[in-house]
C-alpha cells in the first residue's frame, strides 16, 4: 500500500483493528451458534458478546503474542480470553484458523467490492453529465492515430459509459464470487463443527455458505477476484490513454484541470502535463500485476498449503486499494475535464474533408462504378487533398470522371458533417437507455 | 497451435476455412439486410447467397491476393468477386474491415466456449461417478503436505465437482461476453450503414448487438474471456496436482491409468509417471500467459489501434485448443483413475492416531480443561506418537492427566473414523443437489 | 508458430527433421565416447554415424511409434534402430531421455539465439545509418506527450541504438545461459554414464558442460533466456510506439514506407496506417507472455517434472520465432521510414518559442532573480504564448519585469536553437564510438 | 511494502528520509561540479554542502509543501531552501527533475542489488555447509515425484548451490544494468547543464554515464533488473518446493527447524508444517509479478511519460524487499533445517530395489540382450518387486531369463549403492571447486 495512492475507507477495510474486528464478530456469531446447538453454554457465548464487543483489541499486544507463538490466531485467542476471562476457553471450539482468516478475507473483499462498484457509479455519473454535455460535440474519429470520420466527443464518452458499465457488472460477479464463509474444520468435513454454525455465522455476516471447503475457501474464488479488478484497471487504461492523446500538445482536445498552484515542471513552466492520466495508466499496471499470483495461488497442496497468504497479504490491500484510488482519480479528472471544441472542429478540417472519402465512394458505387474503380478514383483525389493540394471537396468538383457521375449538388452534400451524427441519439439510447 | 494438444473441432474453429465461411455469412446476412432497406438491390443480395454458399473458399487464392494488396479483407472481396460477378460490388456497402473480423471473431469465441462449456460438462460428470464411487472411502486430509484430519476421496472429488461448476458458470458469462456483433463503420456512427443492418446480422450470427462500438468492438470483452478461462485453467491445474501428489511413490493412493503399450522412461522401467497431469499442469500456464497480452490489448488507441490483431491471431486458438484438450485430458484421466483404498487406509494410519488429537483436546476442555492445558496435553502425547512410542490411544491411556478427565471408553470413541464422515452427506447434497 | 509472423530460418530450428538431427548428433557422439572409454564396440560407434548421417529421419514413422508407445525418445530410437541395424542397441548406453532432449533444447536455443543477435546487429545498423542521416534534424523532444524543448531525430535514433546495444548484450548473456550440456543419467549422478561422455558431447556440439544437472538442466536458465527476450521485445515496443506517435495525423513527422499497391483501409482510401509498428506493438506482447510460464517452470518436483515440456513446445519456437520476425520487420520500417523534416520543424515552431522558456528563467536567475520569482515570471508569459498572444520572445520583450534583467539582444540568444544542438557530438560519440 | 515480510536495511534503503539524502548529494554534487565549470559561485556550492550535510530533511514538512506545489522535486528544493538560504537558488541549474528522481533510484536499486548479493551469498554458505555435511548421505532421486535412482542429500544442494551461483552472477549483472546517472536535462540534450556535470556526480555517487538519456533513464535497464529479481525468486521456490515435498508426513526426509515455543495448528497440536518453505513460494510469486509492469514501463511516450513512476513506488521497494526477506528466510530454513538421513534410507528401500532396474536393465544389454527384450524382462519382475512380491534382488535370482545372463553375484554386484554416488566427488568439484 502506497499512501499517496490511497484513499481512507478502502484503506480501514484492510487495517489491523478492522480484522481484528471481524475476527471477533465470526467468534462471537460462532459461540452463539455453538450454544444454541448446546456445545457451549449460553453465558459463555453472552459473555464473549458483551466484553469483546465493549472492547478495543490491541493491536500490539496481539503481535507480540504472535512474535512468542508464531500463529496469528492463536495470538488473538490469547488476547481475547485476556479481554473476556475464563469463558473464553469455549470460543473456536472444533474451529479450525482458516475459519476465521478466510471468512474474514471474504468479508473485507466483499466491502472492497462495495466500495468498488460504488466508484464505479460516481465514474458512469461523471462520463454521463460529459457525454451529454458533449453529445454533439464533432470531433475526428481515429483508427491507427490517423483521421477517419468523424464523430463526437459524446459518443466517445458513451463508450466508455457501456464499457464501465460492463466494469460494474465484473464488480458484481466478483463480489458473489468471494462473498462465501467457510466454518468447517480443518479438513472441511465438520467433523468437530456442525454446518449450521457456519450457516448461521454466515447470514450474520452477509455472506452465502461455500458449499465445500477443504480447511480453506477455494482460490479459484479469489483468482476470478482479481481478474476482474484486472479487466476493470484496464478499462481505466484505455480511457486515461484516451485523455493522453487528446491532451498532446498537437491534438489539445482536451486537458486534464490545472489548479492554479499546481506546477508542471521544474524546468518549463509552460507545461500543462497529463500526469493524473499517466498516473492512471501506471496503477493499471499494478492493478493487474495481481492476477497472475492470484492464480498462481488456486493450485493449493490437498486440502491447503499456506503459500497464497503472503501473496494476499499484498494484493489483498494493494489491488483494492490501488483500483479504489484510480477510479476516483479518473472519476475527478473526467469531471473536470477541460474539453476544447473548437480545438476539435479545426482538427477535424485539418484534412481537408478526406475523412468524407468513404461517402463519395460509396456515392460513386451507387452511381454504377465498380468498387474498385471508384475506390481508385477517390484515392487518387484524396491523396492529394492530404498532399495539400486543395481541400477534397474542390479537387472532386474538377474531376470529369467524378463529375460525370456526380453533380456538384450531389458532391457537396456528400460533405455534410451532420450526416455522421444522424445516429447519436440511436446510439445514445441503447447505452443510457 | 501444437497438434500434440489439439482436438479436431476446436482446431476446425479456427481454421481458415472456417473464417471465410462466418466471412461470407456476415457479408450475405448484410446484403440481405441492406436489400430489405433498398439500399442495393434484392437480386444482389440473392446472388450473393445463391454463389456465395455453394462456393468453396479458395484460401491460397486469397493469400495470394492479400499479399499484393496487403489487406485481408479486401483480398476476401476481391476473390468473392470472382466468385459472384458484378453483383459483388454491392457486398460490404457502407461496413468497414473490422465490422467483419470482429464479427467474425465473436462467432468463432462464441463456438469456442460452447466446445469448452461441453468439456467441462463431461469433466463434471466424469468427476461426480468418481465423488459417489469414493464418496465414503476415508483417506488422510493433508494441509501444509502434513496428515491434518480424516476425509474422504469422494469429498476431494466434491470439492472439484463444485470447483468445476464455478468453472462452467465462468465460460457462460464469458460466452454471453464476446457473443456481440458491431458493423457500425468506420467510427462506430452508423454514418454509412443502418443500425437495422447491425441488428439482422446479429439476430442470424446468433449474436446481440454491441451497444457502443468503435471501429471495433472493445477489447476489455476479450480480456474478460481470457481471464476466465485462465482461471479454469488454474482449477485443472489444481486437479492435476492433487493427482501427482496422490501418485507420489511413498503416497500412491491414486495413479493414472498406464495402458500396457506405454513405456514409462527409457531408463527405468519400472516407473509409471503421472505424465497426463503433469501435462495438463504446464498446460495451464499456458492458458494462463494469454490473460496479460489479453489485457495489454485493451487500451487500444482513440477509435482502434491493430496492435491487438497479432495478439488474438495467437491467443485466439491458442488458449482455446489448449485448454480444450487439456479439459478432454483431464475427463479421461480421471475417468480411468486407478485409485487405491487400501494405501488410503494405510496412510490414514500411520501416524498412530495423532490425526484424532483435536478432538481429544475438545473432549479434555469439555470437561473443564483450559483450552491452554487441554492444548499441551495432547501435543505432548501426540509428539510421541509422532515419534514413534506407540499409537496416540495407547499412551493418551497411560497418561494419568488424561485419564484423570477422560474414560478409557470415552478415550476410544474418540478415534472413531465415522466421526469425521457424518457430515459427508450434507456435503454431497449441497454439491450434487 | 503463426506463418504470417515467422521467417524460414528461425522455423526451421523448431522442425522436426532439425530436432531428430539433432538428437542423431547427440547420440553419435555419445557412441563415440562410449566406444573410446571401451564401453560400446567401436565398430558399433561407427556403424550409427555411417547409417546415421546418411539417413533421413522420417518423422510420420516416428510419430506412429511414438503414438504407440507414448514416448518420444523411445519412439525415435525405436526408428533409429530401424536404419542403423542391430548396433543400435549400443545407442543411448547409460543415457536417459532428458539428456537428449534437454541437449537438444540448449542447441535449438543456442542457434535461435544466434539469429537473434544477427537480427539486432542488422536493426542496429538500420537505425545507425538514419541516425547519423538526421543527427541535426531539429525535432522537438516531448514529456508527457506534452512539447518540452528541441532534439534532432538523429538523437532519438542514438538513444535506440544504444537501447539495442544493451539488447544484444542481453542476447549474448542470454545464450551463454542456456548453452550447456546434460548427459548425467535419470538424477544426474552419472551412475551408468561417465562425465567423459557428456564433455566429449558438449564439445562437439558447441556448448558446456551442465555442472550439476538433475536429470534436467536447470529451468533457471531457460527463464533467465526467455526473460531476455521479453527485455528486447519490450524495447523493440518502444521503437514502435514512437513511430506510432510520429505518424499521428496531427504530428507526421514520419511514416511507415507505403508501397504503390497496399491499401490502408476498405473503407477510407486516404489512410496510410502505421501497420508494421502497430503490429510490433502487438507481437512485443507475444514475446513477453513467454516470461510467466518459463518462470513458472523453474521449480520443478525433485530431480525433475515434466510440466515444462509442453510449455516449451509452445514458447521455445513462438517466442524466437516472434521476435525474430519483429526484428526484422522492425529493421525495414526503420530502413524504409519516410522522415519529414520540414514537419518536424513546423511542430517544433508550434508553441511559439515556449520551449524556450526554461532557458529564459536560467537567465533571469543568473541575473539574480530568486528562482521562484523567475519561475512564475516565465510562467506568465509562457502561458500568454501558448494561448496564442504572440510568440514568446515578443511577449518577454514587452514585459518590463524581463527586460529589467535581460536585454533583447539576450533575450533573442535564448531563442536560438544552435543552443540545443551544441552536445549532440558528444553523445553521438558515447553511442556510436 | 508489508511489515511482517521485511528487514530493516533493505527498507531503509526505500525512506523517504534515504531518499531526501540522496537527493541532496545529487544536487550538491552537482552544484560542485557547476561551480567548478564556473556557473554558479563556489561559495553557493559551499553552503549547499555545509547546511545540507548537517541538516535532517523535514519528510512532514516536503509533503506540506507537495501538497500545495503538487511536485515532489520542487517541494524538495522549497525546503532546501529554507535550509540554505538565498544559496539555495543556484541549485539544480540547467537540471530538470528526473535527473534527481532517476539518478536516485539507480542509486537505491544499486545499493538494494547490494544487499541481495550478500544475501545469496549467506544462501551460498549455507547450501554449501550442509552440501559438505550430506555429501554422502543417500537419497532416492525422484522424477515425476516417481522413485528414480539413488543420489544424496548432498548432491541435491549442490544443485541448489550451482543455480544460487547463477542467481548472483544474475544480480550483478542487473546491479550493472542501473547503475548509471543521467543528468541531461529535459530532453536529455544537455543544453543547460554540461556533460561535466554528469560524469562528475556520477563518479561521486559509484554510477557510470548513461550514454544517452531523454529526460529519463531508458525503463529496459530496470526491466532487465526486475526480471533478474524474479529469476532468482524462482530459484528460491523451486529450493522451498523441495523442502515442502521433503516434509510431506509420508516422506520426511527433511523438516523445518521447530522452535520450542512454536504452535503448528489452533486444531492439531502434533503438526509440524512447513510454513516457512510455504511462505517462501508465496514470496516467489510477488516477486515474479513485478516483472510484467516493470517491462510495460519500458515504452514510454517519445522523451518520457510518467506512467513508470507510480508502477515502480511500488515494484521498486518491494520486489527488493521480499526478495531480501524471502533470501534470508531460506538462509536460516537451510542452516537450521533437520535432515532424517535414516528416512532418506528407508525411503530409498521402499521400491524393493526396482531403482536398480536401470543398471540390471544395461548389464543385460551388455551380456548380448536385445535393448527391447532386456527392458521387457526387467520390467517384467520390477513390477512383481512394486506390487510388493519381494525385493527386485531375489526375484531375478529366481527368474531364469536373467540368470541365464547374469550370475548370482553379478547381479549383487548391481545392488551396490556405491555404483551411485562414485561421480559425488567429481560433481562437487565442479562445482564447489
Amino acid at each position: 500500500m502506497i499512501p499517496r495512492y490511497a484513499r481512507a475507507d478502502m484503506t480501514a477495510i484492510w487495517s489491523a483493528e478492522t480484522k481484528f474486528r471481524i475476527w471477533f464478530e465470526i467468534e462471537a456469531h460462532a459461540a452463539t451458534a455453538l450454544a444454541k446447538l448446546g456445545v457451549i453454554p449460553e453465558h459463555a457465548a453472552k459473555t464473549v458478546w458483551e466484553k469483546g464487543a465493549a472492547a478495543k483489541f490491541d493491536v500490539a499486544r496481539i503481535d507480540e503474542i504472535e512474535r512468542e507463538v508464531k500463529h496469528d490466531v492463536i495470538a488473538f485467542l490469547t488476547h481475547l480470553s485476556e479481554i473476556v476471562g475464563p469463558e473464553a476457553r469455549f470460543v473456536h471450539q472444533g474451529m479450525t484458523s482458516s475459519d476465521v482468516l478466510d471468512t474474514c478475507l471474504a468479508v473485507q473483499m466483499k466491502r472492497a467490492a462495495d466500495l468498488l462498484i460504488a466508484d464505479v457509479d460516481k465514474l458512469l455519473e461523471a462520463i454521463k453529465t460529459r457525454a451529454f454535455e458533449h453529445k454533439l460535440t464533432p470531433c475526428i474519429g481515429r483508427s491507427h492515430g490517423i483521421h477517419a470520420e468523424p464523430t463526437t466527443f459524446g459518443l466517445k464518452l458513451a463508450g466508455y459509459y457501456a464499457e464501465f458499465t460492463r466494469a460494474r457488472a465484473r464488480l458484481v460477479t466478483a463480489r458473489e464470487e468471494i462473498a462465501t464463509c467457510a466454518i468447517s474444520g480443518p479438513v472441511g468435513t465438520f467433523a468437530s463443527v456442525s454446518p449450521e454454525v457456519e450457516a448461521y455465522v454466515a447470514e450474520q455476516m452477509g455472506l452465502t455458505v461455500e458449499p465445500v471447503s477443504t480447511q480453506v475457501i477455494p482460490r479459484d474464488r479469489h483468482a476470478a477476484f482479481f481478474a476482474a479488478l484486472a479487466v476493470v484497471a484496464s478499462s481505466l487504461e484505455r480511457l486515461a490513454v484516451e485523455i493522453r492523446h487528446l491532451q498532446r500538445t498537437e491534438v489539445l482536445e482536451a486537458e486534464e484541470y490545472f489548479s492554479p498552484g499546481q506546477k508542471g515542471s521544474s524546468a518549463m513552466p509552460h507545461k500543462r502535463n497529463p500526469i493524473l492520466s499517466e498516473n492512471v495508466t501506471g496503477l493499471a499496471r499494478m492493478v493487474r500485476s495481481a492476477v497472475i499470483p492470484a492464480l498462481e495461488d488456486v493450485a493449493l497442496w490437498h486440502e491447503r498449503d499456506i503459500s497464497h497468504s503472503s501473496v494476499e497479504r499484498y494484493i489483498g490491500p494493494d489491488a483494492t486499494i490501488t483500483l479504489d484510488f484510480a477510479l476516483a482519480r479518473m472519476t475527478g479528472l473526467i469531471a473536470k475535464l477541460v474539453v476544447y471544441p473548437e480545438h476539435m472542429l479545426a482538427n477535424l478540417n485539418r484534412t481537408h474533408g478526406v475523412v468524407n472519402s468513404q461517402r463519395v465512394m460509396l456515392a460513386l458505387t451507387q452511381k454504377g462504378l465498380a468498387r474498385e474503380v471508384a475506390y481508385r478514383l477517390v484515392q487518387k483525389n484524396a491523396m492529394r487533398a492530404f498532399n495539400g493540394e486543395g481541400p477534397l471537396l474542390d479537387l472532386l468538383k474538377t474531376d470529369p470522371d467524378v463529375t460525370k457521375a456526380l453533380s456538384t449538388t450531389e458532391l457537396e452534400s456528400l460533405f455534410d458533417l451532420g450526416f455522421h451524427l444522424k445516429n447519436v441519439d440511436t446510439i445514445f439510447a441503447r447505452v443510457f437507455g
